[in-house]
């Protein structure tokens, strides 16, 4: 099988743990868990909890427990995706070419949606330590997941980003945002895998680098294609950056320096992936393939 | 000490506690951090911790593993807090005599801020897991805590309340969202103090039983005081409920007969606590005082 189809499997795959961990759409509150599932099942690439699996496969994991934490980290992801669409955020009606889920269920449902997401996330995953031998490594994992999520993770730069709406900002202060309000919780994926799978504090480390590397390249990836792309590839409206006058990779360096440094990040991880122990191949690939999508 | 100086001494210590475990105002998310804290200290019973180290107590507990605890549960009480104020929800201006959060921050801020004070206090109880000498219980009291908190308990009861905005209910569905959006994080709290001290299955569904009727009293007796309160002495305007068409207890059955079942409530909720092993006292005469209150 050519990469391709290995992904697609994956995707597969991804997708059928999230719908097992799903809550059913059954009792009084059957609207907000409707509204907690949509946003769930509105498409996306399941790339958190595709690489959280490789790195735990990687080190050799081989229970069900990082079942909970794939399906975990997608819900805190679309938590992020639900509140970071409402009017008083980003006042998006459109992600991944489908209405988004205050455009569907009102934005009090939608608040509300996106709170219960990120606590059944908690939910799930503080539900799965009866399924390891070692559930204080699914206690460390979840702590590191926590922090990497938080003020000082990615709601922290989310939060510094919504703050400078608008505003022209500092290379640093972009810098900030990129690291925590997209790479913090691709770290959280990778590092939970790893943790989870017993890696050793050095290897830990290893994959945090590596993670933080592949974080900044997609975001700044996602400003390249802002520019490059098409709005039927992305399923959102392009040219958004420049339209509210956001600063980004593409507007302080320019096109081409951005993809090259998206590219030179991309080396990087790629380079500190191979010194892990454990069949890195698939993870290497998709590490390349974020900085030549598409989508 | 009288009943009413231990409540201040305990109400104090829990102050202490929440205080010491508040993020630090700085960095570049110092803003948002900001806005968790300012929801956070703008005054309240600190009914929720006081619950639960109470419980702690009667079940001997001695570590300071508890204080994480408590300092969380008012995190995820003030998350929700912050969320139900916002204008696409209740649309509050004022909370116990203060501008709440989305008034003085912005509401983009206080969406942030409430899912930052909703993570952090997972963050803060899983980091608690190496203070006590069995995380096991942590690990038990932390998923029992997510559970009640989630969309099926505070959460959907909020959905579900939402949901209903401005429509008369049954007398069914008014109770579930009192079982979910009030009763069930007081079950939390009190459950998470037992578990932590180590209660047998056959006394903490004692003390859930209790906690419920607890939390139902207490809900009805705020259904009371909108109707005979001042707006003084709430901090927030009176006969609202009567405003905006909200079913209540006391709509549905009167004020003598929606007193007489918080009483009522109470008294069981009372009966239950005198048979748990250790001192109940202040936890009885707390229960006792709910349905007395003025604020």
């Amino acid at each position: 099988m050519n990469f391709h189809e290995i992904l697609k499997q994956k995707t597969d795959r991804a997708n059928a743990v999230i719908r097992a961990y799903l809550p059913k759409e059954e009792g009084a509150p059957a609207r907000l868990i409707e509204a907690m599932n949509y946003s769930m099942t509105a498409g996306g690439k399941r790339l958190r909890p595709i690489l959280m699996e490789e790195a735990y496969l990687i080190f050799g994991g081989t229970e069900t427990v990082i079942e909970p934490f794939m399906a975990g980290i997608e819900m805190i992801h679309t938590h992020s995706l639900v509140h970071d669409d409402l009017p008083a955020l980003d006042n998006d009606l459109l992600r991944r070419g489908k209405p988004t889920t205050h455009a569907v269920y009102g934005e009090s449902c939608a608040i509300l949606a996106g709170d219960a997401l990120l606590n059944y996330a908690y939910e799930i995953m503080l539900g799965s330590f009866s399924q390891t031998a070692r559930p204080e490594l699914a206690a460390r994992a979840l702590r590191l997941l926590s922090l990497k999520t938080g003020i000082f993770g990615m709601l922290g730069g989310q939060g510094v980003d919504v703050e400078n709406d608008g505003r022209e900002i500092t290379a640093d202060l972009l810098q900030y945002i990129y690291e925590k309000k997209t790479a913090a919780l691709l770290e959280g994926s990778l590092l939970t895998g790893a943790i989870l799978a017993g890696a050793s504090d050095e290897e830990t480390a290893v994959v945090e680098a590596a993670a933080k590397n592949i974080g900044l390249a997609f975001q700044i990836y996602d400003d390249i294609l802002d520019v490059t792309g098409t709005c039927e590839e992305l399923g959102k409206p392009i040219h958004s950056d420049e339209k509210n006058h956001k600063t980004t990779y593409v507007t302080l360096y320019g096109l081409k320096e951005a993809q090259e440094r998206a590219e030179a990040l991309t080396r990087d991880a790629v380079e500190r992936i191979r010194l892990l122990r454990g069949d890195t191949a698939f993870l290497v690939e998709l590490a390349l393939s974020l900085t030549s999508r598409r989508v």
